[in-house]
């Protein structure tokens, strides 16, 4: 049976997914926020975005992460640093609290490969073998009951969302190109030299080229899938790049991903198949035929919105997916993930 | 022997690209503006861009294109929507005066791919074969007392630099992804449903995926390098794809161009092979290892960053582009060839 | 009794205006879109605004306004531009259908000063006089059952709630100097030469110094109110003065005002004065000292956000005022106007 | 004599106002960049501005300005934070070097308001006096050959020289309201919580509403000008008011003045009264009826365009001035400034 209401607490809830998380949580009817933590409590109830647009009364306590007393929760969201929450999974699990994760400490499955691009030591590698992670359009079913969810990257969540067709029951593809595009907002909030406002208005450049640490978290994923499908082409020798991009804009991932096909297969049976893979999501639509995604169209929004172009004479493939990096690239997709753990229906808060 | 001062006519005025040359021309020692043109000649005198930026006394004519007497210069730059310039530029020939069409009538060799992408039939496909794509990097040495120009769109001039070392002397490609980026004064200055600030702000989207009008004059320029080059593919198979996208921002134009080598080629060198081959431009920079282009660099400049990427482990290869679409892309890159054609030294005006 | 479900007509459904109206009504559990029209009706299906970001299942007529059937309507809104809704609302009030104008047709009392200030005659002028101004904090007891209203502007919204507690009950100023910022939605979504990107971002200006269509507005309720207070100077030497300016932002607006104190009053006083007024108001919020307005934390809502701030030393008193332009601005108060109209609690479907 | 190269030093060459500087001089055709300083010199070389955007062959010293060694300078300019250049500026006056501050150290006559308005005490009083205020259009005949210079705020510059015609023979105004609204450049590059692309863009917002830095420093000049002139008004009752605000863009600053007059004064006079005293002045422009003032038309220029409008039927005048807060207000002032003082042609490396 499916509890009324639901306490739950969200750790890092200044930063701007933390603050999404709060303010989705804050519309859903059958949270209660509980608890709030943040490296300075102060400066929440100072916070105009607390005081100005939550709803009045809403009152959970506030401290900091080393403070916080998540006793009567029964769920506690990390939106904090990547190397924060892998402190304090292993207790909170240990009290029976269920654990989503924003950050990255979940979801590369192996610890070297952690410690390789994030430059830190995992502190609770045993948990990585139990994490799910939690992308629902892949994991819905294990999702049910979970206690540790490693929320996916904004870009992974595009990107696999953008082939899984394509891969998940056979293997159609050797080459997967991805050249993403993300607002400023996935930087996060810390005021860095490369955030501020002169930095980012009226420019655009690519970052990161040299190796992205979403990379080896997509390559860990489609390889992944790959694997378990009947797949036509060996992993080894699959070709899987990544170039980041920052817009002149605030909130919006687009990913333009370029794909060789194996066997050629035609425009319509492409739109079909991904028809067909995502007709019971809430929340991933398949544009028709001359309507492309924009990110305004999911401003906002926990809807993916994808777009599938084979070029003509060409053994390659277009698909272009728009997300908010905020909402299902992460404050959303968690709220989604938190649905189907706890048995709520899958899009209440998120419509 | 370089005369001292050049007459010189404008038409097209009041766009974005015109009045960049307008500014440029204004600027460059050696030119006097003696005739510009515009649809409405009389918002000309009141635009404030003419009587706020431009220096004090310049005082060309200003009429409509058909009542325009261009007799007194040497030179016309036509800086008008496509279906122009074709229009003017036998009669002007005929009078012994230079024409650099910025609009794509003479770019596109055969009559029949212009008629198809633009639209309309071609009034003066006798001219085609006389024309020579403005690009000096490519064409410097055919440039020197050429008549009649056809300068390059601003796509295409970031295509074909980023991969000109690959191509030339023998091609080492055979599959060209180029995914683009290009602010909205790329669409020009016209008032569309498209360009007004509440449908570009905060938004990233694809255009034109089922076919833009840049794709048939970088192929035909891409695959005129590779049939002159010692080539090692057919260019029949050659797989070119091109993808235009809108950014969020006013000026400033990004091409991310992946390219599968035939063979398999070291970082360093290619470094090196894109190094020799830029080494004399006055205009062309390749940027150090991890100085990636960003568009706010060559802001205004008629500079392109070029930035080679060989992926690891892959037979894929990311070149990175960023250019001013209105200089590099248009304006400038129309100064530098008038200064090529009529014996100026390449950069005056320019830096 | 209110009934659960009503049918409405939306004039106008593709500005920007409209689209918000129709946005919210969408959302509004007890309204029903039975008819929208546009000059183009085939571009509502076609637009991914209305395919995107609507419910689905949502199924109103398409027409133009000439073809437009409002019969099963028990009210239309009107966000056409002006001149338009006149022609129409003879017609609806005869058939007994309310009508609610967004345009500027009903909000001058005087036909001669519509004709003087929108360059067109007046075509209803023997409605003016039942017409009530849409601004339930100053008119909310009149609302209950009017058949027609006329909706304030956006910045007489502004200007008039940011003064009103200083003139309602006996009149404490004689000079009102409002410096006005809009972002550009305010001039709506036809595409212009002044609002097309390249114009907009980047860029800030006054415009219409010389007399804005808002300020006989402002100028007509603020003296009424006066007139009506037990008023302290003579209205013919009342001095104000309204000067718009254009942001590089989509949506948002924002008035200083400038007020000289006619004696002197303490700032504890001005901010109990303003507090006890709009103390039971849900749409209007006095921010504490120190917490300055700001127009995101208004971005999307149908809250004003005030600020009273009495200059030291002087008799001057500056409040600042924040609203989304398109929502308290327009069609927000337009269906807050619509609840009271038809006896709906007043936030439903804004909060 | 008027020497054909002069050596000068930059401290704080990274800032905005710092590079700008440098960017400035680098063009300037008598001047060589000696010696630059920042707090990280090594950042310097590796920050692609300088690599990419400045000739090459420039190379100056670069270190910290502890280290730093202007013996061979005779100007050093400061773009630091206030209370630097007050360490330095003794001894480099010692050694016969000039010293322009572009910070507000030598702003504001009376140590004591300094240490109220800038939090700090100041430890070089003894210099106050014979520094000079740096506004070439009030103070140009006491440059020359000055050796301490305090550069104006971007905000005094454009109010003092929006209202410098009103005050300076006799005064006529007794009211000055000065609403106004800055890019974010204004707030250096520090990277703060205000000045993320985050926070700024798509929003607008006053702040500093309690007093501003630069409201001492506007009223000192303009009392200091008032009591000077033939003046009808009491200084001690002189309402002089500032609120700044905050513009989502980089660069560029707007003061809309409102000025209650003490005489009626008709539209033309006052016309007259500011072209006839800016007549003779390189930057400053009236500009026609009609033609109001934009940011983008100063952008990256020495000019400051106003605008001036007496309303009709009111004692007020609204006067509207736009500048580049980088150039006019900062860079581009110290480097007019340097021209007088060493008797270079005013506008050299300006135009």
């Amino acid at each position: 049976m499916v509890r009324d209401e639901m306490k739950v607490g969200v750790a890092g809830c200044l930063g701007y997914t933390g603050f999404e998380l709060v303010k989705l949580l804050d519309k859903h009817p059958n949270i209660t926020l509980e608890v709030l933590t943040a490296r300075t409590p102060n400066t929440v109830s100072a916070d105009p975005r607390f005081s100005l647009q939550l709803k009045q009364g809403y009152n959970p306590t506030i401290s900091t992460l080393e403070d916080a007393d998540f006793s009567t929760c029964e769920l506690v969201f990390f939106a904090t640093p990547h190397g924060v929450c892998m402190e304090h999974a292993k207790k909170l699990l240990n009290e029976g609290i269920t654990v989503i994760d924003l950050s990255a400490d979940f979801r590369l499955g192996d610890p070297k490969l952690f410690e390789t691009w994030y430059g830190m030591k995992h502190s609770a590698p045993e948990l990585l073998d139990e994490a799910v992670y939690g992308l629902p359009e892949l994991n819905r079913e294990c999702l049910a009951g979970t206690k540790l969810i490693a929320m996916p990257g904004c870009y992974p969540t595009s990107v696999i969302l953008g082939v899984l067709p394509l891969i998940e029951t056979k293997c159609l593809i050797n080459t997967l190109i991805a050249d993403c595009k993300s607002g400023v907002s996935g930087a996060g909030r810390s005021a860095t030299s490369s955030t501020i406002y002169g930095e980012v208005a009226e420019n655009f450049k690519a970052y990161a080229v040299h190796g992205h640490r979403h990379l080896p978290e997509i390559k860990q994923e489609i390889i992944g899938i790959v694997n378990k499908s009947k797949k036509q082409v060996d992993s080894d020798n699959f070709d899987i790049q990544f170039t980041p991009h920052l817009l002149p804009m605030f909130r919006g991932l687009y990913s333009s991903i370029y794909i060789e096909l194996i066997e050629d297969i035609k425009q319509d049976a492409l739109t079909e198949l991904y028809k067909a893979r995502y007709a019971s999501e809430p929340f991933v639509k398949i544009l028709p035929k001359g309507v492309l995604p924009e990110t305004r169209f999911v401003r906002e929004s926990n809807e993916v919105h994808l777009y599938v172009n084979k070029f003509e004479k060409s053994s390659y493939l277009n698909i272009l997916v728009a997300e908010d990096n905020l909402i299902k690239g992460a404050a959303g997709q968690a709220v989604q993930v938190m649905n189907l753990v706890f048995g709520f229906a899958e899009t209440i808060g998120l419509k």
